[in-house]
């Protein structure tokens, strides 16, 4: 039996082990081996690492973990017709049953037995996994394979901004995380109004204005509510994307809001937010939506379309590259809000 | 001057009296002068004669309270081209300032500069007001005066229900008062599937079956959520209609909501529920719409799609009629969840 | 090996033949092989029996043909998980890739690698079939099975009439065919305003009326556009449903069009229909929307929700039941206009 | 009586009077007088100086022409609140009534009663004119005086390319007139995928790039169908924007489009095309949109949005600027294909 390195969930707890694991080998007939080529850090990973409430629920150890990635495909099952040997792929991570309500009616994002890769199934920290064939993306040759590995969070950023209309709308993003950046080059990219970010990390301020934000507001130095009812003339905005997960963010976003404007939440957050529903959502005839995941696989169409015709640039979010058994290090930058993307090479020198 | 027997909340505090006011007499351009045939009590005609902590922000005593009601035009202004002696009509009680944003785009119903009749002018609960030409809605002549009193508050049940899509849908319907069992009927007329309604009041949920409720629920001698799993097959339902303002309703609401579904809001809350955020609207992938008012004027054409094609049937809505000086006896009998609809006739014996 | 009798189409040219033919051996890992209960004439069964256009372009005979039943499981592939044997199926008869653009993004019904029951794969005009596990709708027990058979072309009336909003709505649906009859029933059922329908067939119009038709027009006896702007106050029809296929009803469809109306075309035509673009569809801003088929598997689940919760009632529709060998009597009387839907039983005496 | 220079409409029959006038004195108690700074040439004026069949229909001479203008506010009736004298505005130019179906359901541009500037009621190509309040539309004190003019037909572009969802889908516009030019620059904003421009004249089609075209093909010299399959791999646009008005550009764009794909029609045609609707739209399951005028007002708050944020730069569409009485050269100018956007300055010295 051969083995690879990989980083694994070995048992509850926090932290992870660099180790050698067996290389998969069997295939189902819809399934896929790939080879990773690049695989990027998410805030999950880190969840996991720490051993969150989530991670306990979610997680069995032991567990290959890492779910963001390019990888090229060396195996396909024997009823596979969309995918060949040879192609460059990245991977949607939601693993949909395909017969489940949700799954028959255009949701699979939301499937009712859903499993996710690098969490009830082993991931991508290493040098070769298993996925279903529908669950490959087929990149274009010249992707750089770092945009290619994060394609997937670029998912939920192009999901949220686009789950309603954005031309020529004004709009609030809180929080200039990976995502929250996204976000911005993507709502930019689509003709939004003014751009308005609230960060309080010095680095990520800085590259939500080259990311396309037109006002970025620290929330501890300015007054965010006031701001934002000057640029809007009294209005509000029209759009709010809740990218922080935390509480107070999530109540000023509410309170900046035009009437019938719409909220879309990707953040999670550490407990229930206070929400005035009857002054802040029910008067004022908000629109709300709760957001997991990208749709499978419109979204992705989007993507695609996105950076083919270079209406976004994301080089600038991918800070940090380096070999997989530097791992902790990529977590270690990340904490401390010095990294947005940190990208591992399983089986490259960098 | 003439004058006119008026309910009038006249001063802070809890109570109301009934008194002589000056019949008005100066006439806008475009306003029209009424004379009241019946007019209906509502739930926000009790928080002005409780006082409570909305009646205390909105309300500027002397005021003639009432706004739900059916009357026939008197008098026009010169520049009216709509309306006539003689018509017969009910009124759209939101007066929009018709320049700003929300009124130029479609939403006088959250007009920035909002009037309410019988809130910031003078209302129904007497023999005669003035409204704008505008807010005058024409009534088909066969249209009982009782339920073309009644129109407003089925315009907020019929925006409710048809701010999303009801055919073949699953509701929950939390709460089963006036616009809640107004909301039933039309859910039913629009082709719900199965509607759930959730009521402790006996009286309301007899009411609720007869309105076309498939399953009444008695949150307090049953178990809600395992019964709408049962009944959903374990997804949920595909709309909540949240119609109580019961925090512990707008809970189970959430949980019984099948993913992707959609919640509508029009309860008004005593306090901030408190809502799992991550697990019962952003995993889920719910949209949650506030509703307040009627679309002006979508919603009146839709209600009068309804009464006029048969599609809804209100009669046993309105449980009691009196003259206007019975006044305090309907506030009792709503506050004992004894009557639905009362509606005072202000110049008749009945 | 085994045989069974069967319905087909044996060479190019007018007709069909009634023969033994094998009966399906070879199964794929997720298809199943079911034994037909009932299966109902659809008018595409009558093109491919006519030999029409349509038919030469996507018929390589010989085929078996028939292609809504409603059937047994007998037997599964080895990968299929959701299909057992001795389930109630009906079957959706669009066989989608899976793979496509159209599948990848909720539109398998128009999948760009369509293959169609009965048409590009032998039918259910016999026996058995094999069909793809995907494509089997489970049906409730009770569920009977001349209705169950129909439900397919039920899809087509629902997908049409739920393709934009109906409640509160007036429709004007051309053709009272089956497909038009059953969308009488839809419309009637999901509140649409006056449900007005155009049919020169007594017997057809004599059902529009049973379905829930509130004004029936003959066009060549009446003339449509002065009744339907008297019906709609001079403002025309909010809804639109094409369901004739001929010209000149669009025409008078378009003109009876509402400004800003929606318009559903599912009815195919025999020649281009001479629209004026400008005054009927630009001016008016109206919306058409083209309709083929059902949404997979959106509408499967309204279909169940509108039957399962008894909102509408077919069981006039179905006018004739016969065995199957009594074939060409059922397409005779379609031909005359004297049977609406004509259901066949491959093993039973009827 | 006081009396200004204006372009007359004098008598049925081609051409137009440069002449004197009376200046409008008297005004409605919700009407403003406003002194023209600039006003642009429109393809209806041309119409109208052709006097083709639609301006038979629609104009009764004598009239002054001209409706796409900026200018500063004179005076004001006693009635009006949100506009002031010396405000600087441009117009919408639908006058709706306010009390029809339409008005009263959010479609004020296609009001039952409209009236149009310079068509119905005396126009722009003069100093002065009184148009409702609610015409007028406030510009920013830094907008150009010529792109302020231009706004009413940039409001069709931005219209018709918003009546759907533009970010990340590919687009076909056919004709690079000056609608379609503003429909490039709006589309690129928002995000379009590849933008594809079929287009005959060489300035155009220069313009056309300049404008943000992705793909410039010209109809007389190339396959576009098998252009439009090789850059779309063989799906079609998801969206395609008539906007020549030329049969065979309506009959091309239809074969262009993807399944499910959305067409909005701008473009005014000389006779009815020749359209099979089988194939090239209900099969398809095409949405086809007519659109007409602007939005009152979201298309103008769109508008203001895009320009105040930079999002489109219009300046190269204003290609040539000339004193009122040089109108005859604009419109040869414009009839030879030379001009896109003819500016006419009443009382200045250019």
């Amino acid at each position: 039996m051969k083995t690879q390195r990989a980083i694994v969930k070995e048992k509850p707890g926090a932290g992870v082990t660099l180790k050698e694991v067996p290389i998969p080998e069997k295939l189902g007939s819809k399934e896929i081996l790939v080879k990773v080529k690049a695989a990027s850090i998410c805030g999950t990973d880190i969840h996991i690492y720490d051993w969150n409430d989530w991670a306990v629920k979610n997680i069995k150890p032991p567990r290959v973990i890492g779910h963001e990635f390019a990888a090229e495909v060396v195996e396909v099952g024997k009823e596979v017709t969309s995918i060949k040997v040879g192609d460059y792929v990245s991977a949607e991570t939601h693993i949909a049953c395909g017969t489940c309500y949700m799954c028959k009616t255009g949701n699979k994002h939301i499937c009712q037995n859903m499993k996710i890769i690098g969490v009830q199934t082993d991931g991508a920290f290493t040098n070769y996994l298993v996925i279903p064939e529908e669950n490959a993306w087929l990149n274009p040759p010249d992707l750089p394979i770092e945009i290619a590995a994060i394609q997937e969070p670029l998912g939920n950023a192009v999901y949220t901004v686009l789950s309603g209309d954005v031309a020529a709308k004004d709009m609030l993003i809180t929080g200039a995380g990976p995502i929250g950046l996204m976000a911005i080059a993507v709502a930019k990219a689509c003709g939004a109004g003014k751009i308005i970010v609230t960060e309080v990390a010095e680095k990520r301020k800085k590259l939500a204005k080259e990311m396309g934000a037109d006002f970025v507001i620290d929330p501890t130095k300015e007054n965010v509510l006031s701001m934002i009812n000057d640029l809007t003339h009294g209005l509000g905005v029209d759009v709010g994307l809740e990218m922080s997960g935390k509480e107070s963010a999530l109540e000023t976003l509410l309170k900046s809001m035009k009437k019938r404007g719409r909220v879309s939440l990707l953040g999670i957050f550490d407990s229930n937010p206070n929400v005035n529903l009857n002054d802040d959502i029910i008067f004022k005839g908000l629109d709300i939506h709760g957001i997991t995941g990208r749709l499978m696989f419109q979204t992705w169409y989007q993507i695609k379309s996105l950076l083919e015709n270079k209406r976004i640039d994301l080089t600038k979010i991918v800070t940090h590259k380096m070999p997989l058994e530097k791992f902790e290090d990529g977590i270690a930058l990340l904490k401390k809000g010095e990294a947005v993307k940190v990208v591992l090479y399983p089986d490259q020198k960098i």
